[in-house]
């Protein structure tokens, strides 16, 4: 048994906890796009309550580090990860909130590569989820990280094989405009993951 | 009577001050072209001089650091403050370039919600000019960075209309690539504004 | 003689410097596109096989971070640096493959503003190629500097004179949508040039 961890830092790591949990839970709203019938003001309106209870986490979150005295990490590292988990939500959130304001469900379907860019998400979300509780070691991080780059460079693919589907003719310049903002909302999700996973990186650099 | 503050770093609080005052005179310049008749050439190049000041202070500041043996915090965060002031005044001068490059000026009026992000801008610089004078002390400071992120969200929002408007089918397709690009400056400005208020919380994070 | 540079160090600084003659191979991929009859095809997948390269020396960098016990410079900042090299790398393959992929070649030939956009990058490989072998005394850094910022600042430049030829009613829509996705990743590649110079002031600041 081992008592080194600090009620303090139990604290910190339920913070990163709670905003991973968050994301998965946005991408698995994301995923329902893909289903027929898809109610997408639903969607869009749960990823909105979603995103103001990261905020709220990460409003917390600050707050805990000016009020407290040792912190398990580096305050600026703590502090990184937090707007960088942050910003994973805002990015999750726009893309939700674009389909619905932009009506693009009047069409039959999104086209098939941005389900595989969501699909991308959403794996990279269930493993940030799991990496958080190894932060308290800084242990078996290496394949999170690992994975977490292998996923961007596939989400870089998606969104690349997306473009050229949304370019090829098959849609009015217009509907082109706007799926690409989605696309591009889902691609810079895809980038603030593996930003995450480089904090981490970072930190445990400095643990080592 | 308190004598703690060196005539140093009197210096770096100048070079803030005034990167922040261009900011505000820049926001006020973007603010004409709301107005009938504007002359859009002449706030194209009024921004264009602002800017070239704006990099003289940006220069002098790096000459400063590296000239001064103690500076009043980490010489990387002067850094990053000095260069986060710096790409405000970027996004805000390509916005106004763009406008005029593009003849937007041919159309009946720009958007309404385009003047609304404007106005968030003109907000943002009034309170980040107002907070550089609080830095001396790192004291209420708390309300600058609320009120960043509130407007910030603002700003978000006005974005997400603005884009609504373009893609309504009202515009043509290359006028509506034109706002598209002056939109996306003016968005980036509002992030960077925010990016200013998070480099200052974590100076003041560290100083606490 | 000089006995001051540990055979550790040597390494890095030899990491360093493939990254960035990688950068110069890369852009001088890119200018063969600017030549009639050029093979679009094979321009792209040497583009692929160097930045796989890239992604190589990235890797054996980190991990030597992570073995070594005393580095050059802050384990962060040489992080940042690879980091860098390799965000240049990504951007320069990307907009290779965009060309390739949306089939640019079919058109009598690319605008005279990209190729000028090109020529900048290739300034930008060549300076940052020459200033690695710099790092190890941290001297005639300066000169670096100054001419990547006055060739990021040209750059902008060229990249705003593209967009008004794309937006000039002279292409369809949608080809001026693929040539932006492509002069985007011209532009971030030379942003990127410019953000490994920063990282290499930030280190010349902590060390001077």
């Amino acid at each position: 048994m081992k008592f080194s961890l600090r009620p303090q830092d139990a604290a910190f790591y339920d913070f990163f906890s709670r905003a991973a949990q968050n994301l998965m839970h946005g991408t698995e709203m994301l995923m329902e796009l893909a289903l027929p019938g898809a109610d997408v003001q639903s969607v869009s309106e749960r990823l909105g309550d979603l995103e103001h209870d990261s905020d709220q986490i990460t409003h917390e979150l600050y707050n805990k580090i000016n009020s407290t005295f040792i912190t398990p990490f580096d305050r600026s590292d703590i502090y990184n990860l937090g707007s960088g988990l942050d910003d994973v939500m805002d990015h999750l959130e726009a893309a939700g909130n674009l389909v619905y304001l932009y009506g693009l469900t009047k069409l039959p379907a999104l086209p098939r590569e941005m389900h595989e860019l969501v699909d991308v998400l959403d794996q990279q979300a269930k493993i940030t989820a799991n990496a958080m509780p190894q932060l308290k070691g800084m242990k078996n991080l290496q394949e999170y990280w690992v994975e977490i780059n292998r996923l961007e460079n596939e989400g870089d693919r998606a969104y690349r094989m997306l473009l050229v589907r949304l370019f090829s003719g098959e849609y009015d310049a217009l509907t082109v405009l706007k799926m690409k903002e989605v696309a591009d909302e889902l691609e810079k999700a895809c980038d603030a993951f593996e930003h995450v996973a480089n904090t981490i990186e970072t930190i445990a650099v400095k643990e080592s």
